[in-house]
């Protein structure tokens, strides 16, 4: 097959720009994908002056196939997401937990053939999702790192459906998680800056809603077993703390440079958990996808153009906090 | 049956006095206990200004017993720590997680009667535990909140056998931690500050010692599953972080005031843990108990007299960080 040009939007130093890149046609195991939608992600601001291809929220159709390739046709749609380029021999790979790899790099992950901000992307077919019949192309595209990112903690550690699990941040990964808790039967408890957001946040499934701006104490009835924190700053940890079951867990999802500054004594004597998690395993990000069809899962989504200035539009309106609640890249 | 006075060392704000207490016999559930040893623990020192009896690593024989007692007999060697008065009945309790009852006070939950710095004790009987055949006394006595801290992590958290653990500091409580995760075949990593007590810990049972003081990076080879720390000051995290596997666990267990500060990036990208963890509950405590006198983890003491002034000399021994590794009071 012949090799083809295709447009990506990357970063430089000097800031985000539209390039062109060739690519050999698909070999091995790999696939070409004809990009239709991309969600954006906070986290593609880290990633605004590398040269990479920017976008890890990417849907789109199955265009050529590798040789080696099996599972796949011309015409699937399919999605991807962080998960890439694993050894499959470290202790973490053996154990299903690719998104840890302990040979992957942290940056870098990505070139020019891997992102989701483009018209097209090159994957390696282990690392590529069959998006279920049922989920719209446009609406699979935030689960592919924000959906991910947060349906790893349901699943991974285990929360339960008789579980009182707070949010704190209804953005674009908080109005998932309270979707998806509120399919699976929890108490889901909401905090907020203010009361903006409250109608839509119950209409989603959540069971209590408390604005937390200018608040001293949180005086919400029965504490929480476990809390998910989706805001980009950290939360004043005192507020939260007082409202933590004993052993319950706190979830930082968020990657941000600063430190935890958390209260070292309710930690302990309370045998609080503080657990990290990103993204998702390849094993939970399928149980996700199939999760979403079968529950109607939707993310409320602004829908922008796949182009220089429709990138920079939705990463800035992310930047400055005015999402509602995740903007999509449309073909 | 009679009252009797006796003896304890307790807590005012001007420091700590001998004070002379008095006890009607003891009811219902209750056991009295001459007290024989107590061990000293660094929270002794968070009491120093309460009116409380202090010490909680009591270790005696049981002198009177209240007539609804079952399962101990006048003359039996018992111990207590930290854990009583709890409710029975929140969560926690239900769950066996004693030591997390939610309707527990978290200071002020010793009186004139419950501390192990006297002559005698009086506790329900729920919340005393055989001394089992084996195990001295003296030697018991530091298992009572140090051994119990420790074991709890490894029961707990289920550490396993095939596990590279690290222990920040060997004191008290990591020269304990050593000899249980030695015992349990576990790859025991040390660090300390110095080269000092490098043989000392290689004995009791530790694979690998790596002093810290001016190290900027440590290299162990295989990185950690698990670290405890047990000193009375936070590490530097950079330094740990970088040898934890990822979704590897962390547990800070001495009791202190001020903030975590561990950087938020590394531990959410590695998805790494820090679990919060107290003492033990009645049923880990009753197993570390067995384990301890089946396989003979002896703590290493320094002795001192049950006197006001041997309360004091231990306790300024400890705080000044030249106890070898743990004092305690005898009778």
């Amino acid at each position: 097959m012949p090799g083809i040009d295709f447009t990506v939007f990357k970063g430089t130093p000097e800031g985000i720009v539209q390039a062109t890149t060739h690519s050999a046609a698909p070999t091995g195991n790999q696939i070409l994908i004809k990009i239709t939608h991309s969600g954006i992600c906070g986290t593609d601001e880290h990633y605004k002056e590398a040269n990479i291809a920017l976008g890890h929220e990417g849907v789109g159709t199955v265009q050529q196939l590798g040789e080696e390739v099996k599972g796949f046709k011309v015409g699937d749609v399919v999605g991807w997401g962080y998960t890439h380029k694993t050894c499959g021999s470290c202790d973490q790979c053996l154990l299903g937990q690719d998104q840890y790899c302990q040979n992957r790099e942290l940056y870098g992950v990505h070139n020019l053939h891997q992102g989701s901000f483009g018209s097209h992307a090159i994957w390696d077919a282990s690392f590529v999702f069959h998006v279920p019949e049922g989920l719209a192309p446009e609406f699979a595209a935030p689960l592919m790192c924000g959906g991910a990112t947060v349906f790893n903690i349901i699943e991974t550690y285990n929360i339960h459906p008789t579980d009182r699990v707070g949010i704190v941040g209804v953005g674009g990964l908080g109005h998932l998680a309270v979707q998806f808790l509120a399919k699976m039967g929890a108490s889901v408890i909401v905090f907020s800056s203010t009361e903006a957001k409250r109608e839509e946040t119950i209409k989603l499934g959540a069971t209590e809603f408390y604005p937390t701006k200018g608040v001293k104490e949180l005086k919400i009835g029965k504490p929480l077993d476990h809390l998910i924190v989706t805001t980009n700053f950290l939360p004043d940890w005192n507020l939260f703390l007082d409202i933590m079951k004993p052993t319950g867990t706190i979830y930082p999802i968020t990657v941000s440079f600063g430190n935890f500054d958390i209260p070292t004594f309710p930690v302990v004597v309370k045998g609080l958990n503080i657990q990290g998690s990103a993204v998702a395993s390849r094993s939970v990000h399928k149980k996700m996808l199939d999760f979403s069809a079968r529950h109607g899962i939707v993310p409320i989504i602004e829908r922008f153009p796949m182009t220089k200035s429709g990138v920079e539009e939705g990463m800035a309106k992310l930047r400055d906090g005015k999402m509602r609640y995740r903007g999509v890249l449309v073909a």
